[in-house]
């Protein structure tokens, strides 16, 4: 044993979790990529990518998964966790209109077990593959002291594209529709709050909220990415903003994208929540505000149109679901209401 | 208290995290910058980058500073530790021959301290106005149950451009020179081992090998950038490749340039090593193999020059020392030699 090793490191361990992954890794590389793993710094030649712009804009965004990680450590499954970074970030990029390019991941944990490591960054490849993504580069680290024994982080960054004239949000205005995409569960948000309501049940209770699946199942399912149904609602209507429903909930998200002067009407019984929603709110006897302030409870993704396209928007995409609309808002009172 | 908080999580903490930390990001921006924070992506214009550029190829690397977290957390000094994350990037991109364009950072604890992650973050920014890149974007996560209370962890990923004829590293053959720029000590790499070797004299003593300083100030030396060194050099000589020494020393770094039937000798006592490494190397009765294999000792980046070459360069650049040269190897022992 070396002195790195007595102090917690084991340079090999890293290297070990490198050579798993590296098929999963190189799965991901176009021919636009000229250095990838193993380089100081993962090289992409532009010239193809940026054939397709005349003004081309880069958009990134960093994001992990949060406490996630500690759901998918008890049950032993660490794939899942990377797919559900890389398409968090795919949803954040395509609000302001972009297409992921590449990739790069962090993964860090008080000790690094090489196959465990090995298996969330094949979640991370397989995803940005499904997505045409690059996976680039990243870090593993090993930081006794920092983590706690057994937990581990996970956050990334993509990059992507858009065409300058292409950028979303546009203009919005009063009487404007939100529509929404569906969630799969909580996708990325709200688990420490979750954890905790469902620690007296357990992870493998079924809940009758649930429809016989265990309550672990439900908080591991897989954040859902919205860019092919975007892709093609972009192509059917004039689509003027998104809002990517993450920490926070619809309250702290859906203003981002709009004026100051304008807020939201949600009107609850529009969509189908997730039951996963139902089973925390009455384990935690949670109020609207804190539910729609944490969780997404149930909406992915919102789009926001003007009135005379929701019929072709709803026609386009069946999971599609009219949710509220844009109100004027005096600065006064909520910003975002919740309608029973 | 919401049942959010009562789960550890504050995201009002983070909000004023944000709002602390604004001005300092956004002294980063520049004219290209349409979208930054409160985005769900940052958006920067390629436009005007672009037009320096023939064929651009695209850099990124992702890099964390490894448990000297835990050095700034006892030192209660939050700020430097921002800088070194940027440092180590602006070096890894500069091994590929790059200049820095974005960064993105992602901060995490266990419960979020709004002043001291402003302080890191500031850091973060300040070192990325140094070296003229934006901080575009990034990330701050509180997540109680995956970090040890009071402990951090801080991770970054910087994109940056070169010109695709420029790329490095170029060609190199045995019998090119090895010079080194100096390092201002152990940089991020390292600290797990160096923590628990000072752990019994405590971050204020004064070893005899510190000149006066105490431990915790020279473990907390600042990262050093070579961008503006490396910059003058490449003016000046025909620069064949570059090597950032990081984890995994002089023995691991050096051979990620080299071509495979290359290796190299480094002749100890051709540069000056700061006092820590003498003091970790006492501490530790660390053998060479060792003391290479964790710490740069001394050797921040290596830059490999032609002979013909070395006097230009060493005029150049009065910190640089030759310290070694590049040898056949056969595949068989060390393929880099620590000769005393």
């Amino acid at each position: 044993m070396t002195a790195y090793q007595a102090a917690g490191v084991d340079i090999e361990a890293g290297k070990q979790a490198t050579e798993l992954m590296a098929r999963a890794v190189q799965a991901t590389y176009t021919p636009a990529v000229l250095a990838g793993m193993g380089a100081f710094a993962g090289c992409i030649d532009l010239g193809q990518a940026l054939a397709a712009y005349r003004e081309p804009v880069l958009v990134a965004s960093t994001d992990g998964v949060g406490t996630k990680t500690l759901v998918a450590a008890r049950l032993g499954r660490f794939t899942s966790v990377g797919q559900d970074l890389v398409y968090h970030c795919v949803n954040d990029l395509l609000v302001q209109g972009a297409r992921p390019l590449f990739f790069m991941d962090y993964v860090a944990a008080a000790r690094l077990d090489a196959q465990q490591a090995a298996d969330v960054v094949r979640g991370v490849a397989e995803a940005c593959r499904s997505v045409g993504c690059v996976l680039l580069g990243g870090e593993t680290a090993e930081m006794p002291q920092v983590y706690q024994e057994g937990a581990f982080d996970l956050a990334g960054t993509m990059v992507g594209l858009v065409e300058k004239a292409d950028i979303l949000p546009r203009s919005v205005a009063a009487g404007d529709l939100v529509l929404a995409l569906p969630s799969t569960g909580l996708h990325t948000n709200g688990y420490s709050l979750a954890r905790r309501l469902v620690e007296p049940l357990g992870y493998t209770a079924c809940p009758p909220e649930l429809d016989g699946q265990m309550i672990g199942e439900a908080l591991l399912a897989i954040h859902r990415p919205y860019l092919l149904e975007v892709e093609r609602l972009r192509e059917a209507v004039d689509l003027r903003a998104l809002a990517h429903i993450t920490g926070g909930g619809v309250y702290d998200n859906l203003p981002r994208v709009l004026p100051a002067a304008l807020g939201a009407l949600i009107r609850r019984g529009t969509w189908k929540e997730p039951g996963i929603f139902g089973l925390l709110c009455r384990l935690g006897a949670l109020s609207t505000r804190e539910a729609f302030h944490t969780l997404n409870m149930g909406l992915g993704m919102l789009v926001i149109v003007r009135p005379e396209d929701a019929v072709e928007a709803l026609d386009t995409l069946p999971a599609l679901r009219q949710v509220g609309e844009l109100v004027e808002w005096d600065g006064a009172g909520e910003r975002v209401r919740v309608l029973e």
